[in-house]
């Protein structure tokens, strides 16, 4: 196994949601920095919802996506930056915009059964010229037939490549093994995978992926990332390494970003509470964490019931309000017991 | 799948080397309830390097084996109460009392090479009518070969269980596959797996174990444990349910034990840091984790290098005096070069 395999590092964007979007440009040029160095593939970056991602509905960003774009483009210098669009939030708009300031990547994201949405957005992207990622989340929904169904769709539009996307953290590594071995097999693209940790799994998820023929994979560092986070970049590529596979990364340089430059910007340590936990066993969306959590403070709830009443609503990403609804719901559940 | 598969929780023993071993036995017992009637068949309990482990070597327990022991075997309803022996540190009398006091399971461990140590332990063991496992550590240092030579000894001396112990945390779950599938072809008697999260595979590691046939699983609350951990006990239960296999074990009873009981005693979080990472991937002990760190501080070293340079000279378990002698060398090393 000396295949080369190509790293996309999320800390600057799915980690923007641990630290509630407030990494400030200087802060984010000074990780993109040394990730370049580190000789990372990719770097995701912008809010943790991609782009125009910063509103009222999923918190304001401390700077602009051109801000942040400025910032990073003017020092990295062999990786490729990334944004994420997810069509209904970002618009073409401010993919054009995106592309002029310098982003080579764009990883244009939609639920699982919901592709046919992507269809302007790769093929504007393509036309860009940027490398173009179809991402398919909540992949722990659907099973390979269906899964194969939407990445084919995507691979139409133009995209170079198809990620199953564990949003949720809430498939093992069997479940990868699966869908990555159907993708493989329907597909003439390039697979990738990008793990969440909420059941421990997000390295030992990256290396199935990677047994069935990924050959590109997410991880942020500390495990920075939404719920209980990503796969963790620095131990993910010595896993790697140790595996046999080839990533161009330095492992010693991500050591260092990791311990000196980002584990000091952090707001909490990523780890498994129960919360986290409960959002991968429930399946629901990772980006939901906060948002229960905060649900939860202002009805009185436990934010655990809320999220398992999600997961059993298949509620996904967009649907947001429901948190809202459910958490109200369980606290007059509660008062007319209460009063019973 | 609806194997039973049994769980041993190692927070009151493994998990006190990240307290340096300061539990109170009013701390263990409260824990161990909450293990107990979480279901978890087996509580390990006692000083982190197991009975007589309390000393200047290893460091002073907040209490004796004696205190811990009648603290915890006080309230534990349902479970085996566990103690780790280590020949050479604990002796027979350690394990006699351990058994006068209501321990029930003797886990008896040694470098994966050196079963032979282990044979009047386990036939006294078995004598004193406990559940007799045996537990060869840094099983990453062996293939599968010699790890069955080693387990066929403790098979032939008595043991119940045999246990491939990744000490280190350097395996990867082709690594795990490979050693329990030969144990699983080779012994009569149940294999267990111990993981290490250092990279990040312990709960993946833990399900790879499994389908090859493991029957016996360690884990601790919140991960609590040598270097980086343990396998999240409560992550793992879940991962595991997830999986098809059964436990026994009341999930949310272990959430929250973990989120409310255990979270509030923790020192530190519980999370992969440069050098629990360098560990796993420089193949050394876990229990080094924290003399390295105070050596490196003493000697104003890296302490990577001391680790990295500790795994080259394949330094193991009872060899924790070659920390300090390899800081020194780094620290002389270091001076030699800037006079130069």
């Amino acid at each position: 196994m000396t295949q080369k395999i190509t790293i996309t590092d999320s800390t600057l964007r799915d980690g923007m949601h641990t630290v509630r979007h407030q990494f400030t440009p200087s802060e984010m040029a000074e990780i993109a920095s040394a990730l370049d160095q580190s000789g990372v593939d990719i770097i995701e970056i912008g809010h943790g919802d991609g782009l125009a991602g910063s509103s009222y509905q999923y918190g304001f960003s401390f700077a602009s996506d051109e801000e942040y774009l400025k910032a990073v483009c003017h020092v990295v210098k062999q990786a490729k930056v990334a944004v994420l669009l997810l069509p209904g939030i970002g618009t073409l708009k401010d993919l054009h915009a995106a592309a002029e300031l310098g982003a080579k990547v764009a990883r244009v994201a939609t639920h699982v059964t919901e592709a046919d949405i992507s269809e302007q957005h790769i093929k504007s992207s393509k036309q860009l010229g940027l490398l173009t990622v179809g991402f398919l989340m909540m992949a722990h929904m659907e099973g390979p037939e269906r899964i194969v169904e939407e990445a084919k769709k995507m691979e139409s539009y133009g995209a170079d490549v198809v990620y199953v996307t564990d949003s949720a953290g809430a498939l093992l590594p069997d479940g990868v093994r699966a869908r990555v071995a159907a993708l493989r097999e329907a597909l003439n693209i390039p697979i990738g995978f990008h793990a969440h940790n909420n059941l421990g799994v997000a390295v030992g998820n990256t290396l199935a992926a990677l047994a069935e023929g990924a050959t590109y994979v997410d991880g942020s560092l500390r495990g920075m990332g939404a719920g209980a986070g990503n796969a963790q970049t620095e131990v993910m590529v010595a896993a790697l390494h140790k595996a046999g596979y080839q990533t161009g990364c330095d492992l010693n340089q991500l050591i260092h970003a990791a311990e000196h430059i980002v584990a000091p910007k952090m707001s909490r340590p990523q780890i498994i509470d129960s919360v986290a936990l409960i959002l991968g066993y429930a399946g629901v969306y990772s980006s939901f964490f906060l948002h229960a959590k905060r649900a939860a403070e202002k009805f009185g709830v436990d934010p655990l019931a809320i999220l398992v009443e999600l997961g059993k609503r298949r509620v996904v990403g967009g649907q947001e309000d429901q948190i809202i609804d459910v958490a109200y719901e369980l606290s007059l559940a509660r008062k007319e017991k209460t009063v019973v």
